[in-house]
């Protein structure tokens, strides 16, 4: 599918200049661009590999001299990362998934599927789902029953939405993401190790066997509108309440979710993000990639972490944190460099001491 | 499905007091509960929000003041947390799995099913496969040829058991889980880069090109009695005998054992811990979430582990363990609470220094 | 499947002694060994368990005196670890996936099978994908649109393999791999929180609430040969080029490899391990379990990672690296060490102040 350059400008309400009814029908990096490809040439770096390419018509930024990297034709923005957005939606073509209700898929006669909806192959769709208009339902999902799925969302194979799960508008889950596992909640008849040593701080373990009791999980999920989840990420359901992730929220893949936590609205968890049981994110917050965030915590609006992060404690809102255990983000980096001048601090130390000793001896 | 307050409390085997015919369909938290919900306030903090809600039944510790709370019915617990465990189960009404075998499978005609085996749709059971009395295959579950799954199973949606598994009874698996995927055993034709390391710690790697040749997994996986398994967690097969996880053991999401590992009993192992190859963990051991285990090493009965813990060398029994690299719990605390100091400590030592200085040359 | 010792050295290439003609069905550690298996004993530790065990045959080190062992044959490897791959690839006896076409499947009518392509039930293959010659592809799999799959290739049950992807010969996916999931990439009107701390070092976050735009992925992943990818991980695809994985690369389960990320040949990436977008490996790059590697650097050939390393920077190509962050494997330890001492060397700092400062006064 082709587009205009005064076409794509118009539908992201931008800038076109030169001969904007050059035609393309996809993006490039500006060296690899071919003539039919509009280049992406977001920063001058990028703009000078223009020549390299066969591009007639790149992306630049808002006042570049576009002409002087041999184009015929620009869209110019001023944020072009975000201009990116709407340019890669509409040249997105899409995994091609079955448009329609597939036959091979088990639907039980107790669901709704509102207009439009398509199922794919191999699907099951349990008793009292509902799913909302609009919606595209891959290949291999299961749809739980009661769960309910609200318009426009795109499963993507082989996805699993647990019963009793609620979901709003927009949603995107990516291959293997599942929603609504149980809670991993366990308890020992009597105290166990684990409660003895969160009391003492470790001066105290039981190694006395007691078996662990399930607690099922009674609770759903609740999810908000415009959230995605990512490759095989996994969002638990709570114990007797929902888990709750608000909208506008991004999971990236392998993201785990524990019971009970409340996620807040337009969040980003990035791959391998993991938090336990009970804790609550209020918004905005951005966790790096492999953070971790332990139970029964709070984690205010705002709060940025780097890769690889674990919270241990509250953390007020707009504090950026930092490194294990983590600290705010500036001190954490203070502390590093301290520690790797450590051992040759050392050695002077030891040096001082006797430094010290002699003049305590002379005196 | 309702109850009545004297019903559960005999399920139970817990104390009712009150108007224990009071009939309740389900739990809440207090101040959400309503009139047909049973409150759990298990600590005097939830029983306060009772009367925000409308439940006239709740479940407290024993020698709470029920009463107090505007409650008219209650049963009481000497470990509430603990009654949860049977009260959950009862109040579970399940994810509605097909019952019975569906139509749309794909059974081995040499595999055996016990009496009463539900299977859902879109599921494989290989040949020679036994799957145990009264057990739930979800749908679009894969059983290996010749694996053996013990009485009572629930296998939740797109789990997959690899060839040659045997499991006990009782057995759990979330979404996704997969047991008997190929060790990760690579070697290459002369001693790797990786190898020198190990012996030389990081003086000397080796950049030249070596393929890896692959060392398949003969071995399988055994597994004891009631052990559940999380959402997309992975259990590897063994390299020559089998991976081994001990009865009572609950693995949580995106928890990855490897190859010839063996796990003891009643272990708790959180949400996204790795174990490496070859790894022995003793019984009662308590993992939290992202800790990771070095391969080769042994970890005794009853350790436990902070959460982000790596430990990277064997470990008495009865140990609490923090940090990385894992030290004892109370140790590693001291030792963070130092490095944040240290910053300052090496200003001052800086003073320090020159103060010394100027002591040795005014002598 | 029993083979002769002979037969068996000679498809390894090795040197058999003793009895060549007795028969084998399999491999065993030498204490379990039954009559019809080959011990394996590749250090003189483990023959020294021969004599437990009812091996008639084993495989040693070269020169090892396998008489005394009590054997009446042996197969003799120089590097009796690399002898393993071939010997383990004959004794492996599979999954036992469906062989041929199975009729409970939805492959397009414009994709392309090669010779000798087996699909298993419930698997779906969209419109022009290409699966090479030999290739097994197992149950409940999907390939999408346009994919291409190299010859030879075994996809395990539940693989996902996106649209446009491009795969070499030889490929291996452990159960519920996803190949070309999306890229995790969102970008906002203005500004984010995010950037701003990048830029300031966390002296200034913003919980202003802007919502996420997304950035959809219009580029592929593209695999060389002989790779195989592990249970539930991930290869997202790029964001306009490819995502790119080298021949010969081992990826082990649940590891995350981001958009646009660039990894060289015969590298190893271990359980857990996360690759931030855009990054770039070099070849025969190893990384230990739960290593992390942030976005946008370079990682030069050779390096090694231990267990649980983050990179947060260029490393030069043969360097061995540890820690969080990552340092020099020597100079970690060495830091480590220190740490661990700094709680008592504080102590003693402060009594040294205390001498100083008297000495001071007593001047």
């Amino acid at each position: 599918m082709s587009h205009s350059i005064a076409q794509i400008a118009a539908a992201l309400g931008l800038e076109a200049v030169g001969d904007t009814s050059i035609l393309v029908s996809g993006v490039n990096e500006p060296a690899l661009a071919r003539a039919d490809q509009l280049a992406l040439a977001m920063k001058p770096d990028f703009a000078a590999q223009i020549p390299q390419g066969s591009a007639r018509a790149g992306m630049l930024w808002q006042g570049a001299d576009w002409r002087s990297f041999g184009l015929r034709a620009a869209i110019l923005a001023s944020r072009p990362r975000h201009a990116l957005s709407g340019l890669s939606a509409m040249m997105d073509s899409g995994q091609g998934y079955h448009r329609g209700i597939h036959d091979l898929t088990v639907i039980d006669p107790g669901a709704e599927l509102g207009k439009a909806v398509s199922v794919g192959p191999f699907t099951v769709i349990g008793a009292g789902a509902h799913v909302g208009a609009g919606s595209v339902i891959g290949p291999q999902c299961h749809v739980g029953q009661g769960a309910v799925i609200g318009p426009g969302a795109l499963l993507h194979a082989g996805v699993r939405i647990g019963a009793r799960v609620t979901i709003g508008a927009g949603f995107i889950a990516q291959p293997g993401a599942v929603i609504g596992g149980d809670g991993f909640s366990y308890v020992t008849p009597e105290p166990s190790g684990v409660e003895k040593v969160r009391e003492t701080l470790g001066r105290e373990s039981d190694p006395d066997a007691q078996a662990w009791a399930r607690i099922h999980s009674l609770g759903g999920v609740t999810i908000g509108d415009d959230v995605e989840i990512g490759v095989n990420a996994c969002i638990d359901r709570g114990t007797v309440r929902d888990t709750v992730i608000g909208t506008g929220t991004k999971i990236d893949n392998l993201v785990q979710v524990g019971h009970n936590v409340v996620v807040g609205r337009n969040c980003l968890l990035c791959g391998q993000v993991g938090i336990a049981g009970s804790t609550r994110l209020g918004d905005n917050v951005v966790l790096g990639g492999q953070t971790g965030v332990v139970d029964n915590i709070t984690v205010g609006d705002g709060v940025i972490t780097g890769a690889g992060t674990m919270l241990m404690a509250n953390v007020p809102a707009g504090r950026a944190m930092l490194g294990y255990p983590a600290t705010k983000m500036d001190a954490n980096v203070e502390s590093y460099k301290a520690v790797r001048r450590l051992p040759r601090m050392m050695r002077e130390f030891a040096e001082l001491k006797k430094a010290v000793s002699k003049l305590v001896e002379g005196r």
